[in-house]
């Protein structure tokens, strides 16, 4: 069905083609040569198009037999401008197109009513079901949506056992710790981004454990939390560094946080992989091409797309798939001296 | 209507929100004294923010009265993890949400098979009027859209006279030229984006005009097309420094593919801002935070999807709303040695 209530027939699609439905017909429901003779090939790769991506089907039973299904997933992201979400919605709208679904993604800002306004109007869309890429630490709210009936997986952020794609962010701390303890660093501080969200509390988490097997200390005044962007990550560096004159090495929980560390950095006159080391995590395109190319830790924005949207159809056909932890990888550059 | 062929009703805003039809009746039909005392604030918050983000209006003729609306718009763009759509889609869908309206945002990725997909499905979906970000120079496609009834507004990218806001992407390239031509440069280059959209177009015309205005030649070796991201200003800018050591400054169409610039530049040993001057387009928030600060032309990026979307609202409303163009402002930075 095209929404919530309109059937996909062969007269809507003949009607957005400019076609006349015999041909639509001719076309989808003709045994496979004659719908090869009832057009140009042109033609029928659009009808064959839309027809897959509205999720179209030939009823045999005529009109007894619609579905409840719209077709449309809604997507709930903090926002679309953080690079991260933008290249996992693409994961998800390549996976959802694939599968005859269209996806409605809406901006959140991390904002509790915004986020309510917003899932509200989503559900009363019929969407089939929802991905949610701003979930809380602590969130009562997914589990009131749960008892809602649409349903929903997480991505990117987990919170509680709802079923969700998201980075081994634990593991990936662990490695960011490996690397710049490997390279001699003692003195280490964290940009730790916000304390709801997942990503930063289980990085900072695998790190500080990495740290502690290996007999190294990483002191509370040295863990600085704040938004996720790079002017955030440059407050939270020049209050390290100001504080710290010792520090050698800043590990950020994302790639533009460490952006910021590094402007900080420079400002004081630090060479940034020589004085002090800066990593980041996301290995989003952008810490390759920098100036000063960003050593992070890859979180597999888009793969995590694809397999958020992959488990929601599953979970729609009524499966329970269990959740997934994708395997981070660490890729050393310049700004740790590598 | 809350899609195509459901209306918005009492009925089912009660039943996503799990209240009584009787008390959203209440809250949105009765005299505001009523509905105040209907239910506690907080719930009639959520049905008044419901109905409006949905577009319900009480109907006093019940059921005959119901008209085509669907209050979803649908947005196409190159791609969300380009910041500067992703800004622009924050302006339209902060707009939107305050008229009752919904957004579909899908990328097309500038590509024709792709884009032509996704309108047909935006189309069929019944939204009730498009936006399109990944306009062309040359556009046969949208005046195919034109003719199949679905109103539309261009936004960031003009073409022929469709309507359209966008920045004032000639002035913003004569005040680039301005700025570097103050500056003493005579030797300088273009990274001049992709030719087919009008953004990259304009920028570097009106560079041109302005440099020929006072003298000064840009031959056509020192003009680099490419695309817009940072890879590809890496590139571009690699090639013009092997090609051209006199270069003193370059102009990029685009924040990010200065940023690419600015690694080309180090990477050789210049000192951007001394040796080489380098600057952006669109102001995005990098910019400012860079750890050599980039001197750059806003484009207005949220008020220019604010407007797209109010100019929808007046096409929709019958009326004939004339294209817009932002005024852009140049900011000096230390990567022009400012």
């Amino acid at each position: 069905m095209a929404d919530g209530a309109r059937p996909v027939t062969l007269q809507s699609i003949a009607k957005e083609l400019g076609l006349h439905v015999s041909t639509v017909s001719r076309i989808l429901n003709g045994p496979a040569a004659t719908g090869a003779r009832a057009a140009s090939t042109v033609t029928a790769d659009r009808v064959r198009r839309l027809a897959a991506e509205l999720g179209y089907r030939p009823d045999p039973h005529a009109t007894g037999l619609r579905t409840r299904r719209s077709n449309l997933i809604g997507v709930l992201v903090p926002r679309m401008s953080d690079l991260v979400l933008a290249m996992i919605h693409e994961g998800i709208e390549e996976a959802a197109t694939a599968k005859g679904l269209s996806t409605i993604a809406v901006n959140t800002f991390d904002r509790p009513e915004t986020r309510r306004a917003r899932t509200d109007m989503l559900i009363a869309r019929r969407t089939d079901g929802l991905i949610f890429g701003d979930a809380r630490v602590q969130d009562d709210f997914l589990a009131e949506i749960a008892t809602r009936g649409t349903p929903f997986v997480l991505v990117n952020r987990h919170s509680a056992d709802h079923p969700s794609v998201t980075c081994d962010d634990r593991l990936g701390g662990r490695l960011a710790a490996d690397h710049l303890l490997g390279l001699g660093h003692r003195n280490i501080a964290i940009i730790a981004g916000e304390p709801h969200a997942s990503t930063g509390v289980d990085r900072v988490a695998g790190f500080l454990e990495r740290c502690a097997e290996k007999g190294v200390t990483v002191p509370p005044h040295r863990i600085a939390h704040g938004g996720f962007d790079t002017a955030a990550g440059r407050a939270a560096a020049d209050r390290l560094l100001t504080t710290d004159p010792e520090l050698t090495a800043v590990f950020a929980v994302n790639d533009f946080a460490a952006i910021g560390a590094l402007g900080a950095a420079r400002d004081r006159g630090l060479r940034v992989g020589d004085d002090l080391a800066v990593m980041g995590y996301n290995d989003t395109p952008l810490a390759a091409e920098l100036p000063l190319p960003l050593t992070s830790v890859s979180s597999s924005t888009h793969e995590m797309g694809r397999r958020a949207l992959a488990m929601l159809v599953r979970i729609l056909a009524g499966e329970q798939p269990p959740s997934e932890r994708l395997r981070p990888q660490l890729t050393a550059r310049a700004s740790t001296g590598c």
